[in-house]
């Protein structure tokens, strides 16, 4: 990329203004050893992070009505795609059910030539396959004012790890799929009984049935000890605590894909089975309620993802719109998953307005919010994929420019 | 793969028969909600593993004399490629500094036209850069008896990350160069000062100062709030709670390069600066202190990796070495980060003797113990990478076949 060696060599010339000192008396550093760290005997077998590092955590849900239920990943504070399973983001309609693994059963049944029940440890004999995918809900964030004040309160309902599992198409051979069957119907065993039906399509495609997140078991709010996973659609269908397959000729009309997750249009007709989270990105730093503290070098950067499947291109503008510039992708760029993308920039105190829009291999366009409530309205609060500008004040102030 | 397909295929022929039941009464399936998990407040900032999961965890060091400062990661019980925080391995020299991030200080000087100081702020004003490789201690394992029962007994010094931080190379083009500069020492802010030097190519070639594990802040015991990283190569040189980097003409020939990290040989002569971790692999599953509890389908699975670059290869074999087959490599390979390989595999009851052997990118081949013993002898603890065999009982029980 030309333009990045460009910017790089310009960093050059002023970056060591970035250091603290240009040194005097050097013998000082380090002239005094730090205090040891407590070896506790549960930090030994499974470590945590510094007790300095306590402000990168995940949120509250913005409102209190899903507070607990919606714990969003800091992404204004993480580095790299992976999240971290500690900060994974949270999302739940009836708890989190403690299973016993040793218990839990996945039924597959409906039309399938053989009805099958499996342990997790019948799935872990199955040929197993690891891949890395982002994961997002649906209503991340909705149409409505409120906008949130950071990167995490707006979209932090977002993350991506290494999921490790079987391959939903090798189950359903195993079972036998009979003519007519066009979905299957999953239902998690948590006390909502979440249910989503799905297309047969996808299930063929790249569904798996996931019982490792991030090298390590799920965690109890990520569906321990088995989940779905459906790369790319709304992360409420990749259903938690999977208990139940049910192959059928017609989709089972639950109330969470009826009431909820139908996207609501401004002529009172609803959107049904809006599966694929379209192609978003977002600039997390600098991102609201974070500041410029001095002038000169700073690198923009952010996330873009697709369920579609893999970034293109990832354009930033540093002035309000008007113009854009191509930013560099950190590789790999792998499908349906996060992709960091950065552009070196200079701020010399001029208040400014930076945004980033995503494109993918299908050539999409990641649309602005007038754009999207132009065709939607508000009425619904899932899929929006917007762009997100932040306005930087002359004081170095990040916030929301849409708020 | 054409063979990966057949034998799949393979697999569908027998596969049905993994499942627990072929389906009587499955109305009873999720009959009873299981309890809510406890809402613990500090997990909901920060999750943790499930109370069920207690078992996948690091392990204390072999020696009674290294125990608490060498933790093993539990690579028998970990899936795909990403190894989480809280199992990365440990290995310190001095104890685990704890160091307040406002307070650190990287000095940057020796060879250079400028010298500098620099906090992690400063740091993080620098133009970033995310890559997922491993780190490997040297002694992993060592070459005499005893050997490990498991898998991370024997080689569970080793992990893999997500890292992010600054090119070295932008550091030190910032504080210019001087004719004659060769080598960087470096040195660690930890009761030991662990002190390494590091030849100037491989500082210019991928080094990288980092500050970021899997998206989120260094952990205390992997250099909080600043380590070095050198791909590939031993990971005592990735010196962690970095603090000083002196440009130099020679090497230090500090205690880690002399008493300690050199390699005796049989003739009593010592080799030094042996920086690369040569190609590797190991089956993780199954693997020792395993059992297999019924014949049929097992899949065969194993991480492999080298200092060196990418891995080109994996070859298994289950005859004790008489024939090998090549594995599927699992997408992404990338450069000096673990791979993921996988074999599927019938069992039927006999006694076998299954390995792995990898081959790099460059060309070279994973070696038997028995020929690194010919040429190195066992003075040495360092530099290890023998392929190791798994013996499986008549009984499935899974053991170090040169234990």
């Amino acid at each position: 990329m030309g333009s990045h060696h460009a910017d790089r060599r310009q960093f050059l010339t002023e970056g060591a203004a970035l250091a603290s000192l240009a040194v005097g008396a050097v013998q000082s550093v380090g002239a005094q050893a730090p205090p040891p760290e407590a070896r506790l005997k549960d930090n030994l077998a499974y470590g945590q992070p510094s007790r300095f590092d306590t402000t990168v955590r995940r949120a509250l849900g913005a409102s209190s009505a899903i507070a607990d239920t919606a714990l969003t990943t800091p992404l204004q504070d993480l580095d790299g795609i992976i999240t971290p399973n500690g900060l994974f983001y949270e999302r739940h309609h009836g708890g989190v059910p403690t299973i016993d693994p040793a218990q839990h059963r996945l039924m597959v049944h409906g039309l399938v030539d053989r009805s099958l029940i499996f342990t997790v440890d019948d799935l872990r004999r199955f040929p197993s396959e690891s891949r890395i995918h982002f994961l997002e809900c649906s209503g991340n964030p909705g149409y409505k004012k409120p906008y949130g004040k950071t990167a995490s309160d707006l979209v932090g309902l977002v993350s991506c790890a290494e999921w490790t599992g079987v391959s939903l198409k090798l189950v359903l051979q195993e079972a036998g799929l009979q003519p007519g069957a066009k979905w299957v119907v999953a239902e998690g065993a948590d006390a909502a009984a979440l249910t989503r039906s799905i297309p047969i399509d996808k299930c063929l495609e790249d569904a798996m049935l996931v019982y490792s997140q991030n090298g390590e078991r799920l965690r109890p709010q990520q569906g321990y000890p088995l989940r779905l996973l459906l790369p790319g659609f709304e992360g409420n269908m990749s259903v938690k605590w999977l208990r139940r397959l049910r192959v059928a000729a017609e989709p089972a009309y639950s109330r969470e894909e009826t009431s909820k997750y139908t996207d609501l249009m401004p002529d009172g007709t609803a959107r049904e089975f809006t599966f694929y989270m379209e192609t978003k990105s977002i600039i997390t730093r600098p991102s609201g309620s974070q500041r410029l503290t001095s002038h000169g070098f700073h690198e923009i950067s952010g996330l873009a993802w697709s369920g579609r499947g893999r970034i293109k291109r990832v354009e930033v503008s540093v002035d309000d719109g008007k113009s854009w510039q191509e930013a560099q992708l950190q590789d790999p760029v792998l499908t349906r998953a996060l992709t960091r993308f950065r552009l070196p920039w200079r701020w010399e105190g001029q208040s400014a307005v930076i945004q980033s829009r995503a494109i993918d291999e299908t050539g999409y366009v990641q649309p602005t919010l007038a754009e999207l409530l132009a065709v939607r309205g508000d009425n619904s609060v899932y899929h929006n994929n917007a762009i997100w500008p932040w306005h930087i004040a002359a004081d170095g102030e990040v916030s929301n420019a849409l708020a």
